[in-house]
Protein backbone atom coordinates (compact mmCIF):
# COMPACT_ATOMS: atom_id res chain seq x y z
CA UNK A 1 0.00 0.00 0.00
CA UNK A 2 0.78 3.34 -0.75
CA UNK A 3 1.60 5.91 1.75
CA UNK A 4 -0.10 9.15 2.01
CA UNK A 5 1.25 12.18 2.90
CA UNK A 6 -0.50 15.41 4.52
CA UNK A 7 1.21 18.74 3.92
CA UNK A 8 0.35 22.69 4.24
CA UNK A 9 0.32 24.99 0.98
CA UNK A 10 3.72 24.38 -0.62
CA UNK A 11 4.11 28.56 -0.82
CA UNK A 12 4.05 28.41 3.13
CA UNK A 13 4.32 25.33 4.62
CA UNK A 14 7.90 24.90 5.87
CA UNK A 15 7.17 21.69 7.78
CA UNK A 16 5.55 20.23 5.21
CA UNK A 17 8.20 20.61 2.10
CA UNK A 18 10.74 18.41 4.34
CA UNK A 19 9.60 14.86 4.56
CA UNK A 20 7.84 15.79 0.41
CA UNK A 21 11.06 16.64 -0.56
CA UNK A 22 13.10 13.53 0.64
CA UNK A 23 9.94 11.35 -0.44
CA UNK A 24 10.17 13.15 -3.92
CA UNK A 25 14.25 13.08 -4.09
CA UNK A 26 14.45 9.46 -2.42
CA UNK A 27 11.40 8.19 -4.88
CA UNK A 28 9.47 7.29 -2.68
CA UNK A 29 6.18 6.97 -4.14
CA UNK A 30 3.58 8.24 -1.89
CA UNK A 31 -0.58 10.21 -2.52
CA UNK A 32 -0.14 14.03 -1.42
CA UNK A 33 -3.07 15.46 0.60
CA UNK A 34 -3.21 19.13 0.44
CA UNK A 35 -5.12 20.64 3.35
CA UNK A 36 -5.10 24.61 2.47
CA UNK A 37 -4.48 27.10 4.99
CA UNK A 38 -7.26 29.18 5.82
CA UNK A 39 -6.12 29.88 9.50
CA UNK A 40 -5.08 27.92 12.21
CA UNK A 41 -8.10 28.85 14.37
CA UNK A 42 -10.14 26.09 16.62
CA UNK A 43 -12.95 26.51 13.85
CA UNK A 44 -10.89 26.66 10.85
CA UNK A 45 -11.53 24.14 8.03
CA UNK A 46 -7.48 23.45 8.18
CA UNK A 47 -7.67 22.44 12.15
CA UNK A 48 -10.75 20.67 11.74
CA UNK A 49 -9.25 18.63 8.55
CA UNK A 50 -6.45 18.05 10.52
CA UNK A 51 -7.57 17.17 13.78
CA UNK A 52 -9.79 14.59 12.31
CA UNK A 53 -6.63 13.15 10.92
CA UNK A 54 -4.73 13.48 14.06
CA UNK A 55 -4.79 14.73 17.21
CA UNK A 56 -1.77 16.87 16.97
CA UNK A 57 -4.05 18.30 14.47
CA UNK A 58 -0.62 19.87 12.06
CA UNK A 59 0.86 18.87 8.96
CA UNK A 60 2.74 17.40 8.20
CA UNK A 61 1.29 13.74 8.62
CA UNK A 62 2.45 10.38 6.75
CA UNK A 63 -0.39 7.79 7.07
CA UNK A 64 1.29 3.85 6.43
CA UNK A 65 -1.67 1.56 6.26
CA UNK A 66 -2.82 1.98 10.16
CA UNK A 67 -0.18 4.38 10.91
CA UNK A 68 -0.34 7.85 11.59
CA UNK A 69 2.92 9.49 12.13
CA UNK A 70 2.60 13.19 12.91
CA UNK A 71 5.62 15.60 13.18
CA UNK A 72 8.19 15.78 9.71
CA UNK A 73 11.55 14.38 11.95
CA UNK A 74 9.19 11.47 13.63
CA UNK A 75 8.12 10.80 9.55
CA UNK A 76 12.03 11.11 7.96
CA UNK A 77 13.30 9.06 10.97
CA UNK A 78 10.43 6.58 9.84
CA UNK A 79 11.34 6.62 6.39
CA UNK A 80 14.50 6.15 7.09
CA UNK A 81 14.44 2.98 8.49
CA UNK A 82 11.83 1.71 6.35
CA UNK A 83 13.51 2.32 3.84
CA UNK A 84 17.30 1.20 5.21
CA UNK A 85 19.08 0.98 1.63
CA UNK A 86 18.54 4.45 0.68
CA UNK A 87 20.74 6.14 3.00
CA UNK A 88 18.17 8.81 3.96
CA UNK A 89 20.51 9.86 6.90
CA UNK A 90 24.44 9.56 6.10
CA UNK A 91 25.87 5.91 6.51
CA UNK A 92 28.63 6.63 8.30
CA UNK A 93 27.01 6.47 11.93
CA UNK A 94 29.93 9.62 13.47
CA UNK A 95 28.37 12.04 10.66
CA UNK A 96 24.65 10.47 11.18
CA UNK A 97 24.45 11.87 14.91
CA UNK A 98 26.25 15.23 13.46
CA UNK A 99 23.30 15.40 11.19
CA UNK A 100 21.25 14.74 13.68
CA UNK A 101 22.31 17.34 15.72
CA UNK A 102 21.95 19.76 13.02
CA UNK A 103 18.53 18.85 12.04
CA UNK A 104 17.63 18.97 15.96
CA UNK A 105 18.43 22.76 15.58
CA UNK A 106 17.03 23.41 12.89
CA UNK A 107 13.41 21.52 14.55
CA UNK A 108 13.76 23.47 17.60
CA UNK A 109 15.48 26.69 16.87
CA UNK A 110 16.15 29.31 14.73
CA UNK A 111 12.77 30.87 16.82
CA UNK A 112 13.40 34.35 15.37
CA UNK A 113 14.19 33.56 12.20
CA UNK A 114 11.16 31.57 12.06
CA UNK A 115 8.84 34.60 12.90
CA UNK A 116 10.12 37.32 11.46
CA UNK A 117 11.06 35.52 7.92
CA UNK A 118 7.92 33.63 7.19
CA UNK A 119 8.39 31.31 4.09
CA UNK A 120 7.36 32.45 1.39
CA UNK A 121 8.57 30.83 -2.18
CA UNK A 122 6.25 33.40 -4.37
CA UNK A 123 7.71 36.77 -2.98
CA UNK A 124 11.10 38.63 -2.58
CA UNK A 125 11.02 41.17 -0.11
CA UNK A 126 14.36 42.85 -0.21
CA UNK A 127 13.59 45.51 2.02
CA UNK A 128 11.99 43.67 4.82
CA UNK A 129 15.18 42.03 5.14
CA UNK A 130 16.89 45.09 5.74
CA UNK A 131 14.80 46.38 8.19
CA UNK A 132 14.03 43.04 10.19
CA UNK A 133 18.24 42.68 10.20
CA UNK A 134 18.39 46.35 11.29
CA UNK A 135 15.72 45.88 13.99
CA UNK A 136 15.83 42.35 15.58
CA UNK A 137 19.61 41.53 17.04
CA UNK A 138 18.08 37.88 17.73
CA UNK A 139 17.93 37.11 14.00
CA UNK A 140 21.35 38.79 13.01
CA UNK A 141 22.80 36.56 15.62
CA UNK A 142 20.96 33.26 14.50
CA UNK A 143 21.49 33.98 10.49
CA UNK A 144 25.54 34.92 11.75
CA UNK A 145 25.08 30.90 13.65
CA UNK A 146 23.35 29.52 10.80
CA UNK A 147 26.12 30.35 8.26
CA UNK A 148 28.82 29.22 10.22
CA UNK A 149 26.88 25.88 10.82
CA UNK A 150 26.23 25.53 7.37
CA UNK A 151 29.42 26.57 6.09
CA UNK A 152 31.36 24.35 8.22
CA UNK A 153 29.49 21.47 7.60
CA UNK A 154 30.04 21.92 3.72
CA UNK A 155 34.02 22.44 4.50
CA UNK A 156 34.15 20.20 6.32
CA UNK A 157 33.36 16.62 4.29
CA UNK A 158 35.77 15.42 2.18
CA UNK A 159 33.85 14.41 -1.00
CA UNK A 160 33.36 16.52 -3.67
CA UNK A 161 29.21 16.09 -3.63
CA UNK A 162 27.49 19.53 -2.77
CA UNK A 163 25.81 18.53 0.23
CA UNK A 164 26.03 19.21 3.69
CA UNK A 165 27.31 15.67 4.42
CA UNK A 166 28.45 14.62 0.64
CA UNK A 167 25.35 12.94 -0.57
CA UNK A 168 21.67 14.28 -0.28
CA UNK A 169 20.04 13.57 3.22
CA UNK A 170 17.26 14.39 5.65
CA UNK A 171 19.68 17.33 6.86
CA UNK A 172 19.25 19.27 3.56
CA UNK A 173 15.94 18.81 3.02
CA UNK A 174 15.83 20.12 6.58
CA UNK A 175 17.88 23.47 5.80
CA UNK A 176 16.27 23.75 2.12
CA UNK A 177 13.39 26.21 3.53
CA UNK A 178 16.05 28.21 5.42
CA UNK A 179 17.64 28.65 2.24
CA UNK A 180 14.67 29.47 0.49
CA UNK A 181 13.81 32.82 3.56
CA UNK A 182 17.62 33.71 2.88
CA UNK A 183 17.03 33.58 -1.00
CA UNK A 184 13.82 35.47 -1.00
CA UNK A 185 14.30 38.20 1.76
CA UNK A 186 17.73 38.74 -0.30
CA UNK A 187 20.00 37.90 3.04
CA UNK A 188 23.51 38.13 2.72
CA UNK A 189 25.41 34.89 3.10
CA UNK A 190 29.22 33.76 2.79
CA UNK A 191 29.79 32.11 -0.49
CA UNK A 192 30.27 28.90 0.55
CA UNK A 193 26.39 28.88 1.93
CA UNK A 194 25.09 31.27 -1.37
CA UNK A 195 26.87 28.47 -3.35
CA UNK A 196 24.79 25.95 -1.28
CA UNK A 197 21.54 27.91 -1.78
CA UNK A 198 22.08 27.27 -5.38
CA UNK A 199 22.32 23.61 -5.53
CA UNK A 200 19.48 23.42 -3.15
CA UNK A 201 17.03 25.30 -5.59
CA UNK A 202 18.43 22.91 -8.31
CA UNK A 203 18.00 19.57 -6.38
CA UNK A 204 15.42 17.29 -7.48
CA UNK A 205 12.50 17.54 -5.06
CA UNK A 206 13.06 20.55 -3.93
CA UNK A 207 12.90 22.33 -7.37
CA UNK A 208 9.31 20.12 -7.72
CA UNK A 209 8.18 22.08 -4.99
CA UNK A 210 9.23 25.07 -5.95
CA UNK A 211 7.06 24.87 -9.54
CA UNK A 212 4.45 23.83 -7.37
CA UNK A 213 4.27 26.38 -4.74
CA UNK A 214 5.10 28.78 -7.85
CA UNK A 215 1.43 27.68 -9.30
CA UNK A 216 -0.51 28.10 -6.16
CA UNK A 217 -2.67 31.05 -6.27
CA UNK A 218 -3.67 31.07 -2.59
CA UNK A 219 -3.43 34.71 -0.03
CA UNK A 220 -2.86 33.13 3.47
CA UNK A 221 -3.10 36.48 5.40
CA UNK A 222 -1.73 35.17 8.49
CA UNK A 223 1.41 33.62 6.66
CA UNK A 224 1.92 37.26 4.88
CA UNK A 225 3.12 39.67 7.38
CA UNK A 226 4.53 42.29 4.97
CA UNK A 227 1.67 42.94 2.77
CA UNK A 228 -1.89 42.74 1.92
CA UNK A 229 -2.23 41.15 -1.18
CA UNK A 230 0.12 39.76 -3.91
CA UNK B 1 36.49 4.84 26.30
CA UNK B 2 33.97 6.35 28.54
CA UNK B 3 31.16 8.68 27.25
CA UNK B 4 31.49 11.98 28.64
CA UNK B 5 27.99 13.97 29.67
CA UNK B 6 28.26 18.17 29.95
CA UNK B 7 24.80 19.02 31.52
CA UNK B 8 23.90 22.29 33.33
CA UNK B 9 22.24 22.59 36.98
CA UNK B 10 20.33 19.61 37.81
CA UNK B 11 17.37 21.61 39.89
CA UNK B 12 16.54 23.33 36.24
CA UNK B 13 17.82 21.68 33.22
CA UNK B 14 14.98 19.92 31.34
CA UNK B 15 16.97 19.17 28.58
CA UNK B 16 20.49 17.80 30.26
CA UNK B 17 17.88 15.82 32.38
CA UNK B 18 16.70 13.99 29.37
CA UNK B 19 19.72 11.94 28.06
CA UNK B 20 21.27 11.64 31.77
CA UNK B 21 18.05 9.99 32.97
CA UNK B 22 18.25 7.61 29.79
CA UNK B 23 22.06 7.16 30.77
CA UNK B 24 21.15 5.78 34.02
CA UNK B 25 18.00 4.04 33.34
CA UNK B 26 19.55 1.95 31.18
CA UNK B 27 22.88 1.47 33.26
CA UNK B 28 25.26 2.79 30.25
CA UNK B 29 28.14 4.02 31.91
CA UNK B 30 29.25 8.24 31.12
CA UNK B 31 31.24 10.53 33.07
CA UNK B 32 29.74 13.89 34.14
CA UNK B 33 30.58 17.26 33.97
CA UNK B 34 28.39 20.30 35.11
CA UNK B 35 28.20 23.50 34.05
CA UNK B 36 26.81 25.66 36.81
CA UNK B 37 24.24 28.10 35.01
CA UNK B 38 24.97 31.50 35.93
CA UNK B 39 23.31 33.27 32.37
CA UNK B 40 23.37 32.74 29.03
CA UNK B 41 24.62 36.27 28.15
CA UNK B 42 27.21 35.97 25.37
CA UNK B 43 30.13 36.61 28.49
CA UNK B 44 28.68 34.64 31.07
CA UNK B 45 30.99 31.43 32.05
CA UNK B 46 28.45 28.77 31.46
CA UNK B 47 28.12 30.06 27.48
CA UNK B 48 32.02 30.56 27.56
CA UNK B 49 32.94 26.95 28.96
CA UNK B 50 29.92 25.80 26.86
CA UNK B 51 30.95 27.25 23.24
CA UNK B 52 34.57 26.05 24.14
CA UNK B 53 33.19 22.61 24.22
CA UNK B 54 30.39 22.69 21.45
CA UNK B 55 29.66 25.61 18.62
CA UNK B 56 25.91 24.83 19.60
CA UNK B 57 26.79 26.65 23.00
CA UNK B 58 23.94 24.59 24.77
CA UNK B 59 23.69 21.61 27.00
CA UNK B 60 23.55 18.89 26.88
CA UNK B 61 26.71 17.93 25.04
CA UNK B 62 27.98 14.33 25.12
CA UNK B 63 31.53 13.10 23.78
CA UNK B 64 32.30 9.61 22.59
CA UNK B 65 35.78 10.05 21.37
CA UNK B 66 36.33 13.08 18.79
CA UNK B 67 32.66 12.69 18.19
CA UNK B 68 30.83 15.37 19.96
CA UNK B 69 26.87 15.56 19.61
CA UNK B 70 24.82 18.67 20.54
CA UNK B 71 20.96 18.51 21.65
CA UNK B 72 19.46 15.91 23.73
CA UNK B 73 17.05 14.56 21.14
CA UNK B 74 20.55 13.44 18.68
CA UNK B 75 22.37 12.23 21.43
CA UNK B 76 19.60 9.77 22.41
CA UNK B 77 19.27 8.32 18.45
CA UNK B 78 23.08 8.06 18.86
CA UNK B 79 22.86 5.91 21.89
CA UNK B 80 19.98 4.46 20.82
CA UNK B 81 21.87 3.28 17.77
CA UNK B 82 25.18 2.39 19.69
CA UNK B 83 23.18 -0.14 22.12
CA UNK B 84 21.20 -1.70 19.67
CA UNK B 85 20.28 -4.13 22.44
CA UNK B 86 18.83 -2.44 25.11
CA UNK B 87 15.59 -1.05 23.45
CA UNK B 88 16.12 2.49 24.22
CA UNK B 89 13.08 2.83 21.80
CA UNK B 90 10.25 0.72 21.69
CA UNK B 91 11.28 -2.53 19.78
CA UNK B 92 8.04 -2.45 17.60
CA UNK B 93 8.46 -0.05 14.72
CA UNK B 94 4.65 1.56 15.02
CA UNK B 95 5.11 1.88 18.64
CA UNK B 96 8.41 3.40 17.95
CA UNK B 97 6.97 5.87 15.42
CA UNK B 98 4.58 6.89 17.83
CA UNK B 99 7.13 7.10 20.36
CA UNK B 100 9.10 9.48 17.93
CA UNK B 101 5.80 11.82 17.56
CA UNK B 102 5.28 12.09 20.76
CA UNK B 103 9.34 12.99 21.66
CA UNK B 104 9.14 15.30 18.36
CA UNK B 105 5.84 17.42 19.99
CA UNK B 106 8.23 17.54 23.46
CA UNK B 107 11.04 18.85 21.28
CA UNK B 108 9.37 21.36 19.23
CA UNK B 109 6.24 22.32 21.24
CA UNK B 110 4.70 23.10 24.15
CA UNK B 111 6.12 26.59 24.40
CA UNK B 112 3.91 28.27 26.76
CA UNK B 113 4.48 25.31 29.56
CA UNK B 114 7.93 25.70 28.89
CA UNK B 115 7.85 29.71 29.25
CA UNK B 116 5.67 30.24 32.30
CA UNK B 117 6.28 26.62 34.14
CA UNK B 118 9.93 26.42 34.03
CA UNK B 119 11.25 23.10 35.70
CA UNK B 120 12.20 24.01 39.77
CA UNK B 121 12.63 20.54 40.98
CA UNK B 122 13.83 22.12 44.56
CA UNK B 123 10.46 24.32 44.92
CA UNK B 124 6.53 24.24 44.97
CA UNK B 125 4.57 27.09 43.87
CA UNK B 126 0.96 25.81 43.62
CA UNK B 127 -0.53 29.83 43.81
CA UNK B 128 1.90 30.26 40.81
CA UNK B 129 0.75 27.60 39.31
CA UNK B 130 -2.56 28.92 39.41
CA UNK B 131 -2.33 31.99 38.29
CA UNK B 132 -0.91 31.16 35.62
CA UNK B 133 -3.60 28.95 34.64
CA UNK B 134 -5.86 31.55 34.81
CA UNK B 135 -4.08 34.87 32.98
CA UNK B 136 -2.63 32.65 30.14
CA UNK B 137 -5.11 30.47 27.79
CA UNK B 138 -2.21 29.07 26.08
CA UNK B 139 -0.88 27.04 29.10
CA UNK B 140 -4.22 25.58 29.86
CA UNK B 141 -4.57 24.60 26.18
CA UNK B 142 -1.18 22.90 26.21
CA UNK B 143 -1.78 21.42 29.55
CA UNK B 144 -5.09 19.56 28.34
CA UNK B 145 -3.38 18.66 25.49
CA UNK B 146 -0.73 17.05 27.26
CA UNK B 147 -2.81 15.14 29.87
CA UNK B 148 -4.73 13.44 26.32
CA UNK B 149 -1.34 12.97 24.91
CA UNK B 150 0.12 11.20 27.85
CA UNK B 151 -3.68 9.44 29.12
CA UNK B 152 -4.29 7.66 25.44
CA UNK B 153 -0.79 6.64 25.58
CA UNK B 154 -1.11 5.01 28.48
CA UNK B 155 -4.64 3.73 28.07
CA UNK B 156 -3.25 2.07 24.48
CA UNK B 157 -0.36 -0.26 25.40
CA UNK B 158 -1.76 -3.52 25.94
CA UNK B 159 1.04 -4.77 28.47
CA UNK B 160 0.94 -4.49 31.96
CA UNK B 161 4.08 -2.08 32.07
CA UNK B 162 3.86 1.20 33.91
CA UNK B 163 5.52 3.81 31.38
CA UNK B 164 4.53 5.23 27.70
CA UNK B 165 4.86 2.31 25.63
CA UNK B 166 5.06 -0.48 28.26
CA UNK B 167 8.61 -0.36 29.24
CA UNK B 168 10.98 2.48 29.70
CA UNK B 169 11.94 4.19 26.96
CA UNK B 170 13.26 7.60 25.44
CA UNK B 171 9.53 9.02 25.43
CA UNK B 172 9.57 8.88 29.25
CA UNK B 173 12.81 10.65 30.04
CA UNK B 174 11.47 13.41 27.13
CA UNK B 175 8.53 13.67 29.36
CA UNK B 176 9.92 13.46 32.87
CA UNK B 177 10.73 17.27 33.46
CA UNK B 178 7.04 17.90 32.09
CA UNK B 179 5.87 15.58 35.18
CA UNK B 180 7.68 17.54 37.61
CA UNK B 181 6.64 20.67 36.15
CA UNK B 182 2.80 19.62 36.46
CA UNK B 183 3.71 18.44 40.24
CA UNK B 184 5.67 21.26 41.78
CA UNK B 185 2.92 23.54 40.07
CA UNK B 186 0.33 21.28 41.73
CA UNK B 187 -1.77 21.41 38.16
CA UNK B 188 -4.75 19.48 38.46
CA UNK B 189 -4.47 16.14 35.70
CA UNK B 190 -6.53 13.09 35.01
CA UNK B 191 -5.97 10.48 37.32
CA UNK B 192 -4.16 8.16 34.64
CA UNK B 193 -1.27 10.55 34.68
CA UNK B 194 -1.52 11.65 38.52
CA UNK B 195 -0.33 8.17 38.48
CA UNK B 196 2.13 8.13 35.89
CA UNK B 197 3.51 11.25 37.82
CA UNK B 198 4.09 9.08 40.36
CA UNK B 199 5.68 6.20 38.33
CA UNK B 200 7.94 8.61 36.66
CA UNK B 201 9.08 10.36 40.36
CA UNK B 202 10.23 6.54 41.56
CA UNK B 203 11.97 5.49 38.70
CA UNK B 204 15.65 4.31 38.52
CA UNK B 205 17.66 7.38 37.46
CA UNK B 206 14.93 10.03 37.56
CA UNK B 207 14.89 9.61 41.38
CA UNK B 208 18.59 10.07 41.70
CA UNK B 209 18.28 13.22 39.37
CA UNK B 210 15.80 14.53 41.79
CA UNK B 211 18.09 13.28 44.48
CA UNK B 212 20.86 15.02 43.05
CA UNK B 213 19.15 18.31 42.11
CA UNK B 214 17.55 18.61 45.85
CA UNK B 215 21.37 18.59 46.97
CA UNK B 216 21.99 21.47 44.92
CA UNK B 217 22.56 25.03 46.69
CA UNK B 218 22.33 27.43 43.87
CA UNK B 219 19.84 30.20 42.85
CA UNK B 220 19.74 31.14 39.67
CA UNK B 221 17.82 34.25 38.71
CA UNK B 222 17.03 33.25 35.06
CA UNK B 223 15.36 30.64 36.21
CA UNK B 224 13.54 31.95 39.25
CA UNK B 225 10.81 34.18 37.63
CA UNK B 226 8.16 33.82 40.89
CA UNK B 227 10.59 34.31 43.97
CA UNK B 228 13.92 36.38 44.52
CA UNK B 229 15.56 33.83 46.62
CA UNK B 230 14.95 30.30 47.91
N1 LIG C 1 7.11 20.05 14.87
C1 LIG C 1 6.07 19.90 13.86
C2 LIG C 1 5.50 21.25 13.49
C3 LIG C 1 4.35 21.14 12.52
C4 LIG C 1 3.62 22.48 12.34
O1 LIG C 1 3.61 23.33 13.26
N2 LIG C 1 2.99 22.65 11.16
C5 LIG C 1 2.20 23.85 10.91
C6 LIG C 1 2.13 24.16 9.45
S1 LIG C 1 3.71 24.43 8.70
C7 LIG C 1 0.80 23.57 11.40
O2 LIG C 1 0.18 22.59 10.99
N3 LIG C 1 0.27 24.42 12.28
C8 LIG C 1 -1.05 24.27 12.79
C9 LIG C 1 -1.15 24.77 14.18
O3 LIG C 1 -0.12 25.23 14.72
O4 LIG C 1 -2.24 24.72 14.73
C10 LIG C 1 6.67 19.21 12.65
O5 LIG C 1 7.90 19.22 12.52
O6 LIG C 1 5.93 18.58 11.88
N1 LIG D 1 17.21 21.54 21.58
C1 LIG D 1 18.28 21.54 22.54
C2 LIG D 1 18.05 22.61 23.58
C3 LIG D 1 19.21 22.75 24.55
C4 LIG D 1 19.10 24.00 25.43
O1 LIG D 1 18.50 25.02 25.04
N2 LIG D 1 19.68 23.92 26.62
C5 LIG D 1 19.70 25.07 27.51
C6 LIG D 1 19.81 24.64 28.97
S1 LIG D 1 18.48 23.58 29.49
C7 LIG D 1 20.93 25.89 27.18
O2 LIG D 1 22.03 25.37 27.16
N3 LIG D 1 20.76 27.17 26.88
C8 LIG D 1 21.82 28.04 26.58
C9 LIG D 1 21.42 29.10 25.60
O3 LIG D 1 20.25 29.08 25.18
O4 LIG D 1 22.26 29.93 25.28
C10 LIG D 1 18.38 20.17 23.18
O5 LIG D 1 17.38 19.45 23.12
O6 LIG D 1 19.46 19.80 23.68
Amino acid sequence: MKYTLYIGNKNYSTWSMRPWVVMKYFDIPFNEKLVKFDSFADDSLFKKTMLAVSKYGTVPILIDGDLVISDSLAICEYLAEKHGDLALWPADPKKRAIARSLVAKMHSGFQAIRTYLPMNIEAEFPQVGQIILRDHLEVKKEIMFLDDLLSSSLASKKSSCDYLFGNFSIADAFYAPLCLRLKNYHIATSSSVSNYIDIICNTKGIKDWINEALQERSFVAMDEPYRLQR
